[in-house]
């Protein structure tokens, strides 16, 4: 069982060098990414996730040079070779190396890299109690529905909730609206209501995000997606978490302010049943 | 002469693998860089770009691994070896490789890397005749005083505005205030009054807009730095960009609309000799 890197066809080793100074993913984040985890040596949600890594090298005009199915093989290979059975996949698609300059080049071969670890456990104390987040301002730029690699300002909102000792940061668009985490969406639930921040270019609308709204509407839950104000979360009865990492966490604190009590909700405790049964199930 | 590439003290072949693949830069862009001209064998602005460099790393706290010095005899090293006398430099911190995750790191060597290439000249047909711009929405993070990696606002504008038979994209934030170019500073000229935005988190201070601010004041002109509208620049008689590689631009059309006549104007013009003067006289 072992950590490894992948870069452009071949797995590689992860401590040696693999990218050229020239990638414009090193010099612009100028590329798309995924994280994928598998459980009992099964990926979760893959094809979701490859199909979002397809749509985010769209929308940048980033041409791969392997096929679906070859990225999907790689993708298996990793976990065979690894021996892990609960691992996280890290893969990225960036545009390639060419002398620097900000427009496109012609000619540049596009650059798949991946590294496998073994997958983190979340405390099961963190599951269980709940955590705490910080409230920052949304700095980020107007394109978060593109899973880049520029994420500096999600870096820069997670690194001050550490240091608050807080979990994740929850982001306030324009003084107005709670968009999402630094790297997490987050839904509030008021009067048996559930909400969450409409997909749009205001949030990367996570695949954790949509498998928890499809098991919220199985078990008869209403779910708006629409926009609220950091106001309407301090008031609501419950807030949680969702990701692929982070998979569905409640909060017990916003800022000073405690949420539902200081204690994770009911509907927070079904959702995160149905969550683990579904994984279970996989 | 050959362009070269440098990886953290050491110069290193251009097209060679030298960045790990969990380089944060290559992941997050976590990062910040600057691009200095050398003329004649030497560097324009170097005290100025290396002392923005150690500000972005502050903002960032990227704590460096090679002192300013080092750092600096580093720059000489590389134009001196690559035997150029008009080069263009390329250099950036990142915070180092790490197994990903959004927070920093701890124990993580910070990594400087380089490259150096024969300076491209601008074709003296756009200095002399000006070049369009196409405006567009600003959609970049509200950091944009730091001279950052995450450059995808400012790729995704360039080429657009490249498709568009356009030199730059001018940004207009929420509609409302121009702020800068894609990859330069830009000016108008009203009523031989100059403007420019002013430093702020809203655009990237250029060392050039300041040598230009200066040249203008010694010449007598009035420069306010303070954000004006789109419409303002619409009605302008002169716009102009600056740059370390843009230097002095006129620009003569917005979009369609044509600026003072569709020809540079004498404001630019006076600015354009007093820059190419100061230049020489490094």
């Amino acid at each position: 069982m072992s950590s490894l890197g992948f870069y452009d066809g071949k797995i590689v080793d992860i401590n040696s060098p693999a990218v050229l100074l020239e990638d414009r993913g090193y010099q612009f984040g100028d590329g798309v990414y995924e994280v994928i985890v598998s459980c009992r040596g099964k990926y979760l949600a893959l094809k979701e996730h490859l199909d979002r890594l397809e749509r985010s090298c769209r929308e940048l005009s980033i041409i791969t040079s392997y096929s679906r199915a070859e990225v999907e093989d790689f993708c298996h290979l990793l976990l065979k070779e690894s021996q892990m059975d609960d691992a996280m996949l890290y893969i990225q698609w960036t545009r390639g190396a060419a002398p620097r300059s900000h427009s496109y080049p012609t000619n540049t071969r596009s650059i798949l890299s991946a590294t496998i670890h073994p997958r983190k456990e979340l405390a099961a104390e963190l599951i269980e109690n709940g955590v705490k987040a910080l409230i920052l301002p949304d700095e980020r730029w107007l394109r978060c529905d593109i899973k880049s690699l520029n994420l500096l300002a999600n870096i820069l909102a997670k690194q001050k909730a550490m240091e608050a000792g807080c979990f994740e940061a929850l982001l306030v668009r324009d003084g107005k609206i709670i968009t999402e985490g630094a790297s997490s969406n987050c839904f509030c639930v008021k009067k048996g209501i559930i909400y969450t921040a409409p997909a749009s270019n205001l949030i990367l609308a996570g695949i954790t995000r949509a498998i928890v709204i499809k098991l919220a509407e199985k078990l008869g839950f209403t779910v708006k997606q629409e926009f609220v104000s950091l106001e309407f979360y301090l008031q609501a009865d419950e807030v949680f978490l969702t990701g692929t990492t982070t998979e569905v966490m409640p909060v017990i604190q916003l800022d000073e302010m405690s949420v539902g009590g200081g204690k994770p909700g009911p509907v927070t405790r079904e959702l995160q049943e149905a969550y683990f049964s579904k994984i279970d199930e996989t």
